[in-house]
């Protein structure tokens, strides 16, 4: 048995098989931990469990861990299973016996529970910010870029006349939809699960209203049984969300891997931000994309991940959930840096202009032309027949100018309407209203 | 080469490889499809590309054809490739000419789109519905037996006192947070792709802010590639709400295949519901529940299966698209199926009385009464000793009465709440300004 | 409740929704149940649980069930359940009792498994034919246009010179390597269940080893629990199988639509093989390799479905599994087709020669060059600069030759080898072993 | 822009961004890379790309690194972007310029490849060991506990008599099928990409037979096309292997998770390795098994997060390729570490006795009873008649003895057959042979 060989004694074994990596982990929970237990330690106050002495030293010394830990000056010890064990260790260490008090009329589920809806409501919005900047560097572009015209192709084919205004513009109304997907994860994480419990509840008097105001959230998980079932589904809903974000990333870092090749030559970067080769001058690898494209990719996975790891158990807590850490954790740094490097890379870009001067895609205007003729009265048969013997007789020279006028289209590119929806859905979130309760509790 | 030992013509090989399940797919699409083109004839004859006589006897034909799909009299001939050729193909047998023009101004790609969308919202509605009636028979459930008493297990080990209120409680507020997915998926389908054409627009003056008010949508899918962008999209994040109901669906069906189990005997159902054997008096097999959690597994699966089919497609329409309706269509049926199903066997459910009355649970209010004592004033570590001594020493027995009084507790179930945060969000998705439209429209 | 509304017959509501699709999914279980009746009924006699006379008339009606089967003469009612149960039905309505005897000593379950063993056997065997069929037409075109050069690209940027021979063979190569994975899946389905009953195994003295040579399995399922465990587990293994070569043929799908892209152009097919546009000459979409990478990535997510809804069942049969019929039978027809179709579409064509004579693709061959002065002797950083300052003045026009020769290279392709390994895998299947034991069966 | 408020060198971003966490992941590879550079140098020093001087000190420092690398001393710096150029500058720093010449005739792409290759096939042989300690520990339990009679479940429903004998037994088969999937990924792993260079190959003569033989390889992937082609797809089907294994795992630590539930109860562990409360004496939580079946479960999730990071990529080399790493390397880490806990975990199994006693199982026999009569001679529906009335009226009460004597069945598990079968298939790998050939290339 390999575990005798390697000599290492059997319960540090099992310890550091069930511990995991939940110390690097549960570092990303230690303000949402502190923002618990102040308003918990309130709410217990105010039924009688905790004196008003306990209270004002407990939260001052809550307040001055969650300054630490802003100022990156907290960390869990070796010897500590978990967030949770550090913060209390701390307290009880500085302001003695109060300390132990603030886990009275909580379990460690809940606590977790309302830990991880802290933390997942703050790396939401972090998403949403790097998401708007996203959003303005696209509609910038498309606004800038809007007279240069590229060809669009359907089945991978030449087909019509599109233009950088509507490709840049398409991946900003895009990024709209993402939104409602985050909104949904936004709602099932504005909750409060704190006074579940293990998931059955407390026989104590707890004032769970209370809590939800203190900590701003919108309403309760109400039933205790639910609240408990909410880890794991509370995951895949936000991994959800945030994999229509990667999907939007993923398929505009197929774009730019496509028209950066050498047989589109559309778009191009400074070469210090591509890799290139000093005998191979045309090359200008565009790694950032491919791994935008790889990382995204790899968060679209994340939902199933999550839903293979949560089927089939039955209702009730399970240890299972405690690696659900591990898959979307990482996943929060990822997008963002994505985000991040997509905006960057974008304020970069250089467009070619006169793309369609090359004669092979002057097939693109042929149904423009038919169009015209169209709307000059001509019938339609009669315009199509024409055109097609034009082609066909090599007389096709089409004039390469596109009148475009409806809603969305490249004349008129309603990009200020996308900026609209985007603001009304972002608005729903009122994040400000979270700010302000969270201000006040740790003023 | 195995095509020709076949004796199969090579063109209708590569025919019927390409139509595949189309046919049978795009008859659920009918009556969306003649939506579109009472829609788009209106917009065409006021931008003058429909003279008001062909606007007349086409809006005419096109209301008939939808009466007879309504009634079912609706078929896609064989030799008809889609739904949108036998609608068209219907028009110009019975009008003439005049039905040939319905398709001016538009493309195949954006008439398939607006018909997903239409269909897609239907289908919404269908499911909300089933799910509301599923909703509610839980709350009933829920109050009728909140008094009757179970274990409540964590790790899948006896824990706590728990109730029948409180576990079909959970699942009905499970479903709230449902449906805050399938509200982003509405909000996803609500917008009007109608007008981009091939994804590139026309050169038309097409007014499709007029279409968009005319088939009740809530906006328009404005950048005319975004538009065709949302295929695929608009199916992943629309199968990802589906998903998360049927992950509710598939997780009581577990917690059901427990209970139902002889070793926890929680609950039966009536003999002809459930498989039997006459030797074996007490087998009762969840045939139906075991069904509905593999469904639901299943369509948990979905939209990764999406992601598959569409992740790392460059922009711009392909042909892989088209069989994302054999992936969703059938889905929509086997979810209501499943919702319809789980609401009728629960109008069935018995459950067993006096559960806690077995000595293997004493155990579960050992926290209970070390809470009561504490309440008493106790101090915890003196209450627990002592509970744990009398424990140890087989004198532990406790009042099996539960006294929680907290929101979501056993006595207080808040299931008001849970209807009050279910009705909410129904309402929101404002069913009654579409049906209103689309009443409009056919009329 | 809809269902009354409906005026469904309950029973008949909950029937159809646990039957679903069985009776479709099941006829092409047919021939395999009829076999595991010959070999069970022959063991059934040998053990006495089957006297002569009974022996030789069930044989008999089985084996002419078992040609009405193969001429397509053979249906499941209406009224029937399933597959099992018609071919019981079957031989009881002709033979009398000695019918109902075939089912003594089995269960459903295993007569289900060895079906489903003897069923997948056959369908491995037809995909292994149809995979030899497009990898042999991979290596034709390769060995016929070895001496056609392309550019090679890697992270889509031009790079080194390849050419059509790499092109073709790497893809024939790639078949090698699934051949394994479905030869796993070989070694898992050709071992017997049949005995193991209801996963419990009988109390009848039953041969096993004796069915087992008389149906060609190469070893049994011995353990009985484990007999019942393989379902699930053998679909999860064939759809991993299935889905490396569909990995294999999607990506070269996708290839083939860069590749037909006007800004590639490097290969074509005839006009009736695509879908054109009489005003748009340019324009062949590629639809079949469209469909074939979409069908070939939904296989791709099958694995991923069937372990969604098989993870996390306790040991044991549960009704989920039969949903599995529906997911992985599709998938046989649709990867046959994809091999047939794609092996059909390559012996059309056309490849373009002179492709690398446009300039763009100059720069391939400075790797080449600078490679050709070291093998000369000039040290490598020297040919490197000297390249690198020819190529800064424009004074690089590389000779476009390449000279290759090492193993797997332009000049050495190894078809040869590669054409060995396949038949090595293909070897190991031993098909002619499970024919002959079942022409012996059915004689 | 955020980059800019972090006030981070934009390179520096872009370089963090690109190198992610290659450097951690690579230390993982470090032996491979040498491994391949002193095959690679011997094959360039017999094609004369290297003098016999340099390939005397090359190999000798080679060496040391090797020795270094295994004992733990052996890091890249910061400064270095990956191993490859850590061992390369390491060696040039100790020998002078030759240390440069050992990337002759390669490329970063067909280097990583051979790296990735060796480092799997000896994942591969840790994981198969590991395994093989499992699979011995529950052929021991099966027969050491074969008398012990436990309740055999289907539908979850008490169905017929099983054993512990069955139940150990059943998990060992199935890590027999696992290991035919495992053998897919070893074949796949076992064959030399080295010589493809960037995918392209090479104008430089080499001998690429050569280093497959010393390195041990089966066979070479032939087309350098296709040996680049094999990134992602090794990884793919490696995973899949590695998820058979954890199905097998995840599958009997629900079982375990279930038994161990007190509704059950035929198991236990020492209190040790479970976690327990002073107040609730019976709560023994299973932990270890709950995070090996989520471990587990995550690691079937990742052939589905492979093939969504590489479906639809083209051919050639992309920068996503490398994200895949990070995917992989920690799934050796951790399923390694879940079969060795499992084996640890089932060496301190208890099993309770006379589960059967329990009234509520008789009815588990009443199949038995009815084929112990026909045995006898009575007609079937005569003795399940007559069993049929013994229940009705309470009179059933069976002999609890099971007589099964079949292949695979409780009396005759067979276990030595399933031995036989591991051995077979574990034999087929023919470690040694690699590692003789590796053994002579160190040495």
């Amino acid at each position: 048995m390999k575990i005798w060989q390697k000599n290492i004694d059997v319960d540090s074994f099992v310890e550091s098989f069930t511990v995991g990596n939940d110390r690097v982990m549960d570092l990303q929970l230690a303000a949402a931990d502190v923002l618990g237990s102040l308003a918990h330690t309130r709410m217990l106050n105010s039924i009688n469990l905790m004196t008003d002495e306990d209270l004002v030293v407990v939260q001052q010394e809550l307040k001055n861990i969650y300054k630490e830990i802003l100022a990156g000056d907290f960390q869990i010890e070796d010897s500590v299973e978990d967030v949770h064990s550090q913060v209390e260790m701390l307290l009880t260490q500085r302001i003695g016996e109060a300390g132990k008090k603030i886990h009275s009329g909580r379990s460690r589920n809940d606590q977790v529970l309302v830990d991880l809806k802290l933390y997942f409501r703050s790396e939401i919005q972090n998403i949403i910010q790097n998401t708007e900047s996203f959003f303005n560097e696209l509609i910038q572009l498309s606004e800038r870029y809007k007279h240069i015209l590229i060809p669009g192709y359907t089945h991978l084919q030449i087909a019509m006349p599109s233009s950088f205004g509507l490709w840049f513009g398409a991946y900003a109304e895009s990024l709209v939809d993402d939104l409602e997907m985050m909104k949904a994860a936004w709602k099932v994480c504005n909750k409060n699960p704190l006074g579940s419990a293990a998931g059955y509840g407390s026989s104590f008097p707890l004032n769970r209203t209370m809590t939800t105001q203190l900590l701003g959230f919108e309403d309760l998980n109400y039933n205790v049984v639910y609240a408990q079932m909410g880890r794991g589904k509370t995951e895949r809903i936000l991994a959800q969300g945030m994999s229509s974000i990667a999907a939007t990333l993923a398929k505009f870092a197929m774009d730019v891997c496509l028209y950066i090749n050498q047989n589109f030559g559309f778009i191009s970067f400074p070469a210090h931000l591509t890799t290139g080769s000093s005998i191979m001058p045309h090359k200008k690898n565009p790694d950032v994309f491919e791994l935008i494209r790889s990382r995204c990719n790899k968060i679209q996975a994340l939902p199933n991940e999550i839903a293979l790891m949560t089927t089939n158990l039955p209702s009730g807590y399970h240890r299972d959930l405690q690696l659900l850490k591990e898959n979307l954790f990482p996943a929060f740094k990822s997008l963002n840096e994505c985000l991040e490097i997509a905006t960057f890379m974008l304020a970069n870009i250089s467009v070619k202009d006169n793309i369609l001067d090359d004669p092979k895609y002057d097939y693109l205007f042929s149904v423009e032309v038919v169009n015209n003729e169209v709307l000059k009265g001509v019938p339609f048969r009669e315009a199509y027949r024409t055109i097609g013997i034009d082609i066909d007789e090599g007389r096709f020279k089409p004039s390469k100018e596109v009148n475009h006028t409806h809603e969305g289209s490249i004349g008129n590119l309603c990009n200020d309407q996308i900026q609209r929806m985007f603001q009304q859905v972002k608005a729903t979130f009122e994040f400000e209203k979270v700010e302000k309760a969270l201000e006040e509790l740790v003023k």
